[in-house]
């Protein structure tokens, strides 16, 4: 299939992808996929006076009814499963089964959001005061902003829409500027299920923007955007945290991850291996979750580093549409140079690189291929504890358990952790008060691939926010505390006296 | 009591009160109470690093056994609740039941923190993984500083002190510089609680500091205080928040209020005006939830300004020490000539004033009394909108109740509100995700005088952080989302595959 | 359709309709339906050893796995919606649109179901000692019994199915013997689902038995059926609930009621009239949360005596699968027999009795019509306080609300209740402390029509389990607290100290 | 101190102890400590009307209020802790840590009960009807019976009232004939706590009754003793649970265990010798969730056997009251002639036992001294598979974790179980789905000494019943779901239609 069918397979037309000014480009080989039209800045006030407008409307239909359209958009996310994954292959670059679990991610939240529409649990709570009763409700809180990042162009949109749509939020999004045609695609989806859905789905509900920082710092500024959820770099939170917070406006930021696994002793090293390849080489090192630091015991690091090394030195890079590719491109030319730069860095540290090159042969031309690296550190040098969105895997060795810990935590980032060991002092230990500061620590699975049912995120430069499953869904609603007085007295709390 | 007497009473020493450069001054007559001394700024680094040193410490202590420790502070409390109260009055100028109630407040909270020592529930979570178990831990963040402001000098910090305590955090305190006594006297009824607790409290877990805005903000620069819990003005915060967000901590931001009551016209009006009453004038004011706005059906409001004028003529201002009296001073001259001047506006807006003058027969020389105002405005103008911390109290008039909810939602901020009415359509619409946007939302009780056992805070300018009750503890810690593997498999989630 | 058509589109074939020795009539003419096979209790035993064997594999598969069979089984209820209502209006006699909002009810459930299947939320909980994580977690039960009554012939299934399959369970199914076939019709619905679902699930997870008391007790005393879940009339509760529990089983009993209204004087008469009709001829009354008593003040009973008695006259009384008809028929003579001798004692003790004849002119020969009664009673006699399973609704009238509150609760039963009042103050005593004692209190809304999300059940002899939503999942597995030691020390809880 | 004079030190008068016909003998030397009145079976009803009586003002009392009650409790329990417990020893026999561990117990439940005072969470729930609202609230249930065994003759009480005054309840309590002292020596403190608490608190709120089975059955049969907490011997449980049941009350019954510990080969064996002769020989096996049952690892078995023989040779056994006495006395001879007796059918079985011989030296005269046992049991037999409440500690072993794990699980009974092992894998599956059936699973902890916040009780023979932390607290509450309908229009759920 050309690119251009994999667009139209996944429901864009020919109107979609043509006439416009933004150019697409596949990293699969730098081809221009479409031209599209992007959204004009001077339009952002009237998409968002019609979210608000559309909030007026959708916070009063019953969530369970809100989570209706939720189902029905997991029921044809299912039905488009095949040809929506093929476009995150084309766009991001992810290898098909990465594609295809990218969907199956937005179907499993569809069902969990379904199921929280009949629960959006608050509390009631017992009242110190005779006839009265006191409760806690979620309301819902107007438009909320969603900016995606090119790595996960389609989930990280679910996730926080299945959430908003079910807590009665409206949803404006602003994905990356590099894939907005799997948003398109999505959207085309989105619309076959509000067909289906019918009338109780107002106008401007879910928008689609598409454009670059000055669409998203619309969002970021607005007072009619109440929550913004911006994933992406550091350095974009450090704008749009402030910002929104400025205005009184509540930011949702997933950012930086500089994942670290610690590998114990005790650990089984080969399940350790493969844990490893598939973190720190999956999505060619770019999600925010990769595998970035390899935290070894020095009784196991040769052995394990040895067993890299050759892995390393026969995965499969290249076309990810092809079966049996392992490392697809990375996003474009500038990510590729970025990495090689970090390399040179990490050598002037004092660092010993295996791979880490361009690769030109044997796979798509005008892609941004690279062989994953691993760079063997005599310490957590500033090269370490910066976030190098490509496939470089730092390693360095530990004596003591408390050592491991500390190097896992002394970076600015908070994301994502975990522990190889089969010792369960250890374990426990890594998931203490004492252990990891990351707001995911795993055991014997790899910092990445999150299921849904958790909170997703992390403090420090990860930005605080959290997504996805457990409560996450309390940061898009409000919370009213009320107390009612249903009998003829009128007694103060904490005994207070005051009669006139 | 001589005014020391009153602070030695509370367990202050004349080496406490004397030989320092900040003066304090009781509210009651202006006269300066003590001389303390102030903390310099340069210390700042030394204090914060002390308080990190403790949580090293602090967090590994069970919960239960921190607790314990918060179980003493509240056994204290109860001993010295006179006195305290006593300090409260002279400080803040509340008068003495107001005082003893915020003790009680105190000793409320630290109830609630000794039972939430047993809890501090996570979730363990089903995992779509065989082999596998997922849960959600909390834990200790570390150092939590408290800004907390002048109306009430002691209950913030206790809301927040007790829970931060049992969470495993140390504690960094800098009460209003109008009323360090207060804040110093509840150190001393701290040590003696520590005294008996033992050892295991690391030094450094519980500090004051006492200035202006420039310990505050090392506090709200410095990475090593991950937590900040600030309680003042919206002006205040909005320097705050965006400046703890910038360097990655988390603000928790208690701001102001612009509380409203609706009173519907099958409100109970004997009830209505008691509350009213108590809301508006309480406090001479100066609660962050006093009653600011009063939103009167048609039919009834007439009657009930007439009631309130009345009621409001003969309310016992003056002394608050004394039995019988309502209404103690404001905090100081200035604070009173604001007030002065929100009333020019108001009728430079089209207001006509009842009330609003300053006092001087009958009260301590030296204080700044004033008459409780009530402003009948012709509409929600801009002074109305802006909250004057005074015992100003405008009346709007509204027809139909959506307008009320309109009214009362259309200001900056989103602290307290209430409604007046017997008809449960009428009371259950204001709840609603239609209703009253505050963060609480009371029937037929004023917006004062929340208890405990609910979470308190409210969006928009009040800043949309929660204490006190509820989940409202999970602010003072960090999530962590743990996924163990168990099993000698490696799925990967969403059925991705990606074996070499 | 010819009644055999009817089972034929519901998926029903030949042979299951006949060559059996249990002869199934339809309540609408008393047409001989079908002749099934019963299940011959010496089966028992393989049935339930069956049971326990695909528990042993069903309890490790993943609870989202487990869900994703509950949601094929939900796409497939929608799928058959029609043809399992007209079903369930052929068996059971209900009216179209209440066959129809049985199946809904248990695709609600089902989606409840799917949600749940990523939460099953246990704690984790803050322990006492250090080096030690304490936690809750909730683990399957084993095969889960389903004894339902004829009147919800697959929503009770559904509730209890639906959350025993997520939760691990096995389910065997015994519907009553007057309503095999929509149970037989649901299995076939089932076993699509399972067929999609593959082969994860084992054989025996959804068992269905047909037969009389002799299999219901077979299930009742087997060690091995460590859940049983019966809905029906008290007199079998009472034999159930104790043989469950003398051989450790866990018991989930939905028994009867004897549903009041209390209708005030601040009541909507109009949507109380509605509501009224609805709940107590809907189902022919026989709903466990029909309405079967009315308590109405003084000042409005006569109005709405006068309304209700014309309301009933024109009835629409006839086939149910009509457009049209409201009042279908009792689901055999022997409960119009028992109504009318109910009536005749109600006379006996006083009251005047409106309606309650038997109908047979305009409505199908064979089948059981009746005349919706209204009992004008003087007091809440004996009669009164027994459940007839019947459109009987017995009038009382009251002064004081405390008395109406006292004359609802002062029966047997303890199932569902509400008030109808639009006093704010009357609503929320009724649903305080001192209000309706039952597991169901509403406002404003009949007893009857649960939404899923809540738990079902109630006290007293309704028995005290609960099904449906909020934390009724908790029924269906066993809670294991556990506390894990990750140090190398030994502490006592309660500081006790054992050394030798 | 003389007997006597313990007794009198916590409080019991003169009048207390003597000029009653139930004697009470001390299990330290079988001397008569006092002949105290008991009650009279035919007063039942009027204490159990007057506890009806009691619990129509408590349960309006708010629960914040009735928290009060309980830290006071808390406070006086502190206050005469060495007191009670000294009397604990003297009357169940046990050492002193254990005595005050168990007064411990007492004043942490009232600690955490005090915080669940201002919680007591139901929910609110999101409605799928527009203008609908509905939660779920739990209200008081009534008078609670709280039967407790001899074993833990106060704090079963405390684990039960203090829950049950929060929740609304009030509570009459049968303690053991055997130790009815300590029951009124608590009751002296609460009576000192009732004092302090002030007029709020009802006559007949906490209710002692002191006898045999005939007034334990009084409460079982008594349809106005809503809850039965019964704790003790399966024997009991069997009649109390069906007989509580039959007349629709709810049963809490914590009965017998059968506790195992697995000891895997990497075990850390020096703590499980430790931690094996606390929990099998502390209070001298007398504990529901003492050790019975080792399931050692073939690999380890001989080494740990020969540890615990020696280390049992040198047990300090003897006057409960010394300091070093870590085993007193058994409760009377009935006990120790039911140890031997199991010994000699363990033989019988194929066993091989090491001590298990009465004691008669260096004790104190007239009490049941032993020296714990140690039985190698060539697999699990009858015998093992009996509770029977005496320090015998069967050991079997085996070689695959799975048999293990089907070892501790075929037994009866489901109390409480744990595995030592360093190995994380086994640790989890031990607390799997496929691991323990019990209702406390530990991991490097014995059996015995659970913390208050968790939840306590196992299913199967142990009863089902859950008391202490976590939600057990809603087992003394009804469940009430509330659907509030405050819009003007009718709706059905699940979309049925109904109009006339």
């Amino acid at each position: 299939m050309t690119h251009i069918d994999v667009a139209k397979a996944a429901g864009l037309s020919e109107t979609d992808l043509t006439g416009g000014s933004l150019a697409v480009h596949s990293p699969i080989d730098g081809a221009e996929v479409a031209r599209i039209k992007a959204t004009d800045p001077a339009e952002m006030p009237a998409i968002i006076a019609r979210s608000q407008s559309a909030f007026k409307t959708w916070r009063n239909l019953p969530a369970p009814r809100r989570g209706e359209l939720v189902r029905l958009i997991g029921e044809e996310l299912r039905a488009a499963k095949e040809e929506l994954g093929a476009l995150v292959t084309l766009e991001a670059g992810k290898i098909r089964s990465e594609g295809l679990g990218e969907v199956q991610e937005m179907i499993d939240i569809c069902d969990f959001a379904v199921g929280l529409s009949r629960q959006l649990y608050g509390l009631t709570i017992a009242s110190e005061r005779a006839g009265h009763k006191m409760s806690e409700t979620w309301h819902p809180m107007g438009p909320c902003g969603v900016i995606s990042a090119f790595n996960f162009p389609v989930a990280v949109w679910s996730w926080n829409a299945a959430l908003a749509l079910v807590c009665g939020n409206p949803v404006i999004w602003k994905p990356s500027e590099k894939t907005p045609l799997t948003a398109m695609a999505t959207m085309k989806i989105v619309e076959r299920a509000l067909a289906r859905f019918g009338d109780d789905a107002p106008d401007g509900l879910l928008q689609l923007i598409i454009g670059g920082a000055e669409i998203g710092e619309a969002l970021a500024i607005s007072k009619d955007v109440p929550i913004l959820s911006a994933t992406g770099s550091t350095r974009m939170g450090s704008i749009v945290g402030p910002a929104v917070m400025s205005r009184w406006g509540r930011p949702i930021l997933e950012l930086g991850g500089n994942n670290a696994m610690v590998v114990a002793p005790s650990a089984d090293i080969d399940m350790a291996v493969r844990a490893i390849i598939f973190s720190a080489v999956g999505t060619a090192g770019q999600r925010c979750t990769s595998l970035r630091r390899l935290i070894v015991h020095k009784s196991v690091k040769d052995g394990l580093v040895d067993r890299l090394v050759k892995a390393y030195a026969s995965l499969p890079i290249g076309d990810p549409r092809e079966a049996g590719t392992l490392v697809g491109p990375l996003v474009d030319a500038a990510s590729r140079d970025a990495m090689l730069r970090a390399l040179e860095v990490a050598k002037s540290e004092g660092g010993t690189v295996f791979g880490g090159t361009a690769v030109t042969e044997g796979v798509p031309k005008g892609g941004a291929y690279v062989v994953p690296a691993i760079a063997l550190m005599p310490a957590q040098t500033d090269i370490v504890k910066a976030e190098t969105f490509a496939p470089i895997l730092y390693v360095m060795e530990y004596e003591a358990l408390e050592d491991a810990i500390a190097l896992q935590n002394n970076v600015p980032q908070g994301l994502s952790s975990c522990i190889f060991t089969l010792n369960m002092r250890e374990a426990e230990t890594f998931l203490s008060a004492q252990g990891s500061d990351c707001g995911i620590a795993n055991v014997n699975i790899g910092p990445s691939g999150a299921e849904i049912g958790g909170a997703f995120g992390g403090e420090k430069q990860t930005g605080g926010g959290r997504e996805s499953g457990s409560d996450a869904w309390k940061g898009y609603m409000r919370r009213q505390t009320s107390t009612v007085n249903y009998s003829a007295e009128l007694p103060l709390a904490q005994g207070v006296k005051f009669d006139l």
